[in-house]
Parts: structure tokens; C-alpha cells; sequence
């Protein structure tokens, strides 16, 4: 375990020095000063892990994929910065967000420039697949757009199901995350049926991260989450675990859930009590069982492809997923 | 003539036919209700006309490059979406704009989309040349972005000077006028010298559109214009004719430019004072010949390619934008 963890490392040092490297212009100012302060931020750089290993695991290079690791982080900065417009959202990963620390006008700009920054990336990847590697890029982009419509519907929404709710993320956050692997597998030269596997298991880690997200943000040690927990139950988001609850929940607990949806959002002080509900009417369970599910499926799709190192780092990928505490 | 201007219009509707088909889906309709709304809000559909005749121009079909006449022109809508938040602008083509009909959030999800939404239809081109098509596409794209953050920039500086505006509306208004032209000649299968014509052609219809676009409102007649003349001036938009004539008048006049530009406008009061400034000092004249300039260096490009009916309509066109008073 202990050297995929040094491995993840280099991927990630290899793209975030990429991420730096790619931008070479520097005028106009106004734009490539964001350009560049928001990609040298930081973040896990999941994404471009898949593209990665997917390359590898199915008999291709990391090197090959590159550009489209490259790419794939990118267009995911891209929706961060809008969405904090959106979001009002004052700071990400410790620092200001772009249209904090710039204005909103910087900000939108900022992140159709990083559309574009994305798709000239991806169009350096040198493969007969081009046309077909643009096209799942461009899909992903489609359905992001779409994930975050529906995640602001539901905002104003009183009621929303678990399968709109499961819907909504698997084209926001899920999308995008089988896009990465999709793209890898096919820059690697997959066949039909691995390119199939791996599209599925990125699918399935996607689902599996976002109810973990929803998860510890109630559930973590705040310390190791580097935030104060409950964020989301302040501010009423309509998460898995406040959806399937307010099903599952009767007298005092469904009332205070439904103050929570209701007023879009509750005080601090509320939300042990709305930690208990979860935990009492068992959707702590029920997510941690959904999560282990996606996972299960995820490491089902890697036993369809032949054994390789890039196979077993993706093992132990979506075994940390299911174990990470931040 | 009159078969030309009937040509256009076919090509037009045929454009908005697209436009209004090209959108499946309806769900999320907070996405997709705004997408076809500004997707048939019409327009001189310019680039579109521009994708393909180039592609006639060289021996291939309008039809190879319909896909790609779509997107271009999805694309150019996207820029109004985004631009007119960042303009505060409430108004366009005599409907309200996006982000008033809804809300900012909404407009920047719907230029986002409508950036997805370009890329999908132009990779709907077949096309062995697919790849150099979407190069062109985002790196057109990308110019867009630079030239909308110049224009940002100027607007809260002092001095501007002539070469830099050139620059700006280069970027911002003439590069896509040219990747439309580019990409038409790469699709109908141009040889290098043709495409290298036609993409040029573009530039300078891109240029001359624009200081038209600044002379027309100050000179047009306001029925045919269909707005009130002088609202750059009344917005202290640093124009082609503002930066010029600043930079030749002297004394009272250039007190009142100076008072233009630095209060960033001026009451419509003063619209009949900046334009005899603009008169006296030569600028009409200036821009005129610069207008005139550039439909030369266009036609010029034309005569490069052989004769034929496509041909034909290209010159038409630079002659009626030349004679344009809308």
C-alpha cells in the first residue's frame, strides 16, 4: 500500500507541475493571473489519476494520456470557480475563490478561458481516436452543465427523491470522474469491453466519493476535515443523507428535517440533533452500505481487466476512497 | 444582387432551422428553457453564412459544413450570454437578456452549456481533418476570452492606445469572423493557400464589421438602427473613433473627450458636440477608409481563389457590409 501512496504522490507532483507549465501567456493579466492562481491551488487530482491508470491498465502509457490528465482537471477547475459564483461561496481549499479575491465579471471569464485552456490540453493528446476522445470530453462537459442546473432546482425545491437526488450527482460530480477513466481507456487503446469496464468503474467511484463527501461532512473529525462539520445541514443542502432521512423519519424528527428543508438550512446548534436522526432512523448505515456497494462494483469492473500494477493501484484507489477522512 | 441577399436569407433560415432543432432535451428546463430562448432570438447569423461559403468556395458542399455553421454560431451566442452579464446589459436583438428573463447564475450555466453545446455540434462534422477542426475552433475560442478580458481592462484605463484597441477587437469580434471562414475552407477539403485566403478574408470582414459596427452608432439613422445613435458615447466606450480622436484634437475638444473618457460617459447632450469633434478631426473620414481598407484586403484574398459562385457571394458580402446601416 505504502508504495501506491508514493506513486499517487508522483502522479500528482507530474500534474500539478503540468498544470503550472501549460499556461505560457501571461497578457491579458486580468485573465491569466486568476488562470494561473486557481490551477496552482492544489486539490486531490483524482481525475487525472483515472486517466492515468486507466491508460496503463489497459496496456497504454501514462505518458500517452497526459494531456488529457491534464485536460480533465482543468475543465474540473473550471466548474469550481463557476459554481462558487454560484454558491456565493467566499473560499475553496483554504484560499479566496476567484470571484472573492478578483470580482464576478473575473470569475466568469476566468472559467470559460478555462474551457477553452481544457480542450486545447485535450487536443494535444496524439491518437487515431481523437474524434471519439472529444466527443466523451464534450459529453461530460454537457452533462455537468445539466448536474448543476438540476443541484440549483433542487435548492428552491421542497421535495426531492433519492433517484432525482442520485440523478443529479451522477451527472455533476459522477460524470465527469467516468469521463476520466473512459478517456484513459480509450488513449490506452482499449478494447470495447475494457474501455466498458473502466467507464463503469469510474462511474461507480464517482457515486461512491460524492456520499462520502455528504458523509463526512457530518461524520469526520473535524480536525482531520480541516473545516467545521455539518456545513451542509446549516446551509439545508439536500444531501442523500437529509433526502433518505426526511423519508425515513416520523413526528419530532421529520419536523425539525422538514424545518431544515423548509428555511433552507438550520443554526450550529441543531446539528447534533439532526446527527442523531441519521444515525437513528440508520442512513449513517445505509450511506456507508451504498458507498461499500458503488466500491464493490467498481473493483468488479477492474477484475474484467487483465492484471497489471495500473489495475492493482486502481484497487487500492478505490479502497482508499472508501477510507479517506478528508 | 437581389439573388445574393435571397441566397443569404435561405441560409439564414436554414441556420435558425438548425438552431431551434439541434436542442433534444428539455430536462433540466432551468438550463434548457434559456438555451432555446437565446438559440432563437435571432441575429444576422454572419458566421454561419461565412462557415459555409468558404467551404463552397474551395469544392466542397455548404451541407459537409452545416455542423460546423451551427456551432460557430452557438458559440458567438454564448459570448453575448456571458458578455451581457458582465455589460449589465438588459437588453439585445429588442428582447431582454438572459441573466435579466432569469438570473445571473442562470446565464453562466447557459453560456457554459452553450460552449458544450458548440463543441458537440461541430464534432457532429465528418471529416478526416476533424482534429485541425476543433484546434482551430478552441483556439478561436480561447481569443474570444483574451479579447473580452482586454476589453474589461480598457474600460478602467485612462489610455488606450489605437494599436491596442486593433488588438482587442482583433481578438474579441474578428478572430471568430475568421475561424468561421478557416474552418469552412478546412471542411470543403482547401489547400493550404486557400484556407491561408480565406481565414485572412475573415480577419479583415472582422475588422472592417466592427469599426463599422462603432461608426454606425454615431452616424447611422436612428429608425433604420433601430436604437438611439451615440450610446458608446454616452457609455464612454473607448471606440476606434473615441481613442483617434482623442489623440488629434486639441484644446476645448479634447477637454470634452478627456471629460468622456475619464467620467467613463457623458450625458446624451453631448452626442452632437463628439460627433462634430469627430467630423472636424477627421476620424469619420479615418474610419471610413479604414473600413474600406480592409474589404480591399478582403476581396484581395478572394481573387486568390477560383472562380465560382460561393465566390461571387463572399464579394457581395463584403459589399454589403461595407454599405451596411444596421
Amino acid at each position: 500500500m505504502r508504495s501506491f501512496s508514493s506513486q499517487y504522490q508522483r502522479y500528482k507532483a507530474s500534474v500539478d507541475r503540468q498544470l503550472r507549465s501549460c499556461i505560457k501567456k501571461s497578457e491579458p493579466r486580468s485573465l491569466y493571473e486568476p488562470v494561473r492562481y486557481i490551477l496552482s491551488g492544489g486539490g486531490k487530482r483524482i481525475r487525472p489519476l483515472l486517466v492515468l491508470l486507466a491508460s496503463e491498465a489497459v496496456g497504454g502509457t501514462a505518458r500517452q494520456a497526459e494531456h488529457a490528465a491534464v485536460a480533465i482537471e482543468i475543465l474540473h477547475n473550471f466548474t469550481l470557480v463557476h459554481d462558487d459564483i454560484m454558491d456565493n461561496a467566499s473560499s475553496r481549499r483554504g484560499r479566496a475563490t476567484v470571484h472573492t479575491k478578483w470580482d464576478t465579471n473575473i470569475a466568469i471569464l476566468v472559467g470559460d478561458e478555462l474551457v477553452a485552456l481544457a480542450y486545447r490540453e485535450l487536443l494535444k493528446t496524439r491518437s487515431p481516436r481523437i474524434a471519439r476522445i472529444a466527443d466523451i470530453f464534450t459529453e461530460g462537459v454537457v452533462e455537468v452543465c445539466e448536474g448543476q442546473a438540476y443541484d440549483k432546482e433542487y435548492e428552491t425545491r421542497k421535495h426531492v427523491s433519492v433517484d432525482e437526488y442520485l440523478l443529479m450527482i451522477g451527472k455533476k460530480t459522477g460524470k465527469m470522474v467516468s469521463v476520466a477513466s473512459e478517456i484513459g481507456a480509450v488513449i490506452g487503446g482499449g478494447s470495447a469491453d475494457e474501455i466498458r469496464a473502466l467507464r463503469s468503474y469510474g462511474a461507480s467511484i464517482g457515486r461512491a466519493f460524492q456520499i462520502q463527501d455528504d458523509l463526512l461532512d457530518i461524520m469526520a473529525d473535524e480536525k482531520e476535515f480541516g473545516k467545521p462539520i455539518g456545513g451542509d445541514i446549516v446551509e439545508g443542502k439536500k444531501t442523500f443523507l437529509l433526502i433518505e432521512a426526511f423519508a425515513r423519519s416520523r413526528g419530532a424528527d421529520k419536523r425539525l428535517l422538514r424545518s431544515v428543508i423548509n428555511r433552507g438550512g438550520t443554526s450550529r446548534k441543531n446539528i447534533p440533533a439532526v446527527r442523531e436522526i441519521y444515525e437513528r432512523c440508520g442512513v449513517i448505515q445505509m450511506a456507508k452500505q451504498t458507498i461499500a456497494k458503488n466500491i464493490d462494483g467498481a473493483n468488479k469492473q477492474l477484475s474484467l481487466l487483465a492484471k497489471s500494477n495500473a489495475r492493482d493501484m486502481l484497487y487500492w484507489f478505490s479502497h482508499m476512497l472508501l477510507n479517506r477522512n478528508f
